[in-house]
């Protein structure tokens, strides 16, 4: 993992084999993000997609396993939470999407965070089971 | 609807039955934003898309209802017009997208606009038909 | 083609007709970019998608022609080298995603760049034969 900081800007980019939601938790440690926002584009090899049913009050989840290119990677970062969406092509440019409950990395992931200053920091909602920010 | 403004930037975070385009109308009006970008992700039950044909100079729409998550919903806002275009995975993670006519919130949406000074103005452009913004 | 450029950040709205990656490539010159991130939406009559096979370590392509709503652009300008991918929908709803090798404008086509200092200057990693940016 490779990345810098710059006033409230921080690019990441990761390598072949990297997780990408473990990678931005150290991120988050190395810089103290308490309010990210986040975009960026790549290839993964396995990507878990999440899907949330708010009646069930639960995720479901699907792992995927072959080559992807990341059309999109959106979300945010709080103190306590790391909140992300993935879009992923597959090689016959089909479109899948979802919660990102972890992505690998096969040949490069590149990230734009940028940094404010009031902590997106998470509570239970109890209508939806979901921990959302408060602000 | 929860949001907070520092210097440029502002988040916005909307709530269960929300509707996503009149909540940004309404942040829009209460900053004044003349020239923003945003990029979110979120959740909707209820979600219309459009079509433009180019040819035929008008949109086509449909509305789909089930839970939808909102992989990227991304667009600008200029003194006259919101433009977003929003793409959405369903719970086998198939994707849909296109132009966003319509989005109501069903788990959380989460949103940063990105303000800029020259504003977003628009014209027709009777080429297209379409009302685009000149800079 | 219309820009502007205010402090750290560049607006773009392409025109019917031109190609998305040779207008940022003009717009790198203009303005000198070393460290962009962009996003972008619009509409596309002709797109190229690629999807990189890192065994093989090459791309393939396939160019769609048609109506297509731009959901999401997303990438990085560096000194070297300009790195998008994209998502789009057909009149169907339905999504493609890809490498973006080629885009040509139908309707309209708005970006914002973001822009950083430290170069994105890329180097040959010879693990997956792409050009990653080193910072």
């Amino acid at each position: 993992m490779d990345h810098v900081r710059e006033d409230d800007r921080i690019v990441v980019r990761l390598e072949p084999g990297e997780e990408v939601l473990e990678s931005l938790d150290a991120v988050r440690e190395e810089y103290d993000i308490e309010n990210g926002f986040l975009t960026g584009i790549g290839a993964v090899d396995r990507v878990t997609l999440g899907h949330y049913d708010t009646d069930a009050q639960k995720y479901s989840e699907e792992e995927f396993a072959g080559q992807f290119e990341v059309t999109n990677f959106s979300g945010n970062i709080g103190p306590d939470k790391i909140h992300t969406h993935i879009q992923v092509a597959d090689d016959s440019f089909e479109a899948l999407g979802g919660h990102c409950s972890g992505a690998r990395v096969s040949g490069t992931f590149e990230i734009l965070v940028t940094l404010g200053e009031t902590p997106l920091t998470h509570h239970l909602d109890e209508r939806t089971g979901l921990d959302v920010f408060d602000i």
